[in-house]
């Protein structure tokens, strides 16, 4: 642990919060999770300055929420993955994401989804498929266009539109 | 909307983190769930400095996350009460709550516990409980002392533990 942001209390919340509250650090989690594994995409999906980024790199990594691997030796360059801890941060992802949906709308509705890979149905708050009920985790989820609700969905999945 | 942290990042996830990403801001939503509905009571609490506390406060009125009620006239004194659009923080504090206790764990295991009013189930990750089932929301929860799990269940509901 680096510092203590909440020194005086004692709840699994704020245990949390000290991991992953720092300003970045869940969206690059999020960015990591939709497949950007390297700097260079990270900073372009987010327009997060180098400093900033590396340095949240470093952290996720202590902390092993991110597992870094060489893909070049030289220059030396690394893609970053999720570790186990860092893919049980989904749940907490879906439910931010549905309430920034629900409370910040976009004006067309959301341009992206978040879907089950099985069978394209959407995911709910909860981390649930609307579609058949399976319980979900980030492995098995998958971001498509969200442009008329379920456009982009896998053809051999797409059967009807949830309601 | 005050400023803006994650000004190129178009996710909900961003505007979520935009309103309660804030340091203290989701411990504040927690406590005031608990009941602390005070200055003074959140005060100590939270162990958190009072020009903090008053400014997090008043972001969270002004986002529409809580909303203060006068309980005294003079002096004049308020109490905070969570909006429909804090209560539906809960799932994400939950997600949260799950993941801090499995990473960094108590030692002698959780010493508060989230159960299901009714039947007093524990409330899962999803916030499901596990004992009925029932997909929850935050007035359906409430936090009992965790100290041999289950222990504090209000006794009509308290039957056989969960597994």
């Amino acid at each position: 642990m680096l510092r203590r942001d909440y020194p005086g209390v004692d709840s699994p919340i704020a245990k949390a919060l000290e991991v992953i509250g720092e300003r970045w650090s869940l969206l690059i989690v999020r960015t990591v999770m939709h497949g950007n594994r390297r700097f260079g995409e990270m900073q372009e999906n987010l327009g997060i300055a180098r400093n900033v980024l590396s340095a949240r790199l470093q952290r996720l990594v202590d902390e092993e929420i991110l597992e870094r691997r060489a893909y070049s030796e030289n220059p030396p360059r690394y893609e970053y993955f999720l570790t186990q801890k860092g893919l049980d941060l989904w749940p907490a992802l879906i439910a931010l994401l549905h309430w920034g949906e629900r409370y910040s709308p976009e004006p067309n509705g959301p341009s992206r989804l978040i879907v089950h890979k099985e069978c394209g149905g959407e995911v709910s708050e909860r981390g649930i498929c609307e579609r058949c009920g399976k319980v979900l985790t980030a492995r098995d989820a998958i971001q498509v266009s969200g442009a008329g609700r379920g456009a982009k969905v896998p053809a051999e999945a797409a059967g009807h539109a949830p309601d």
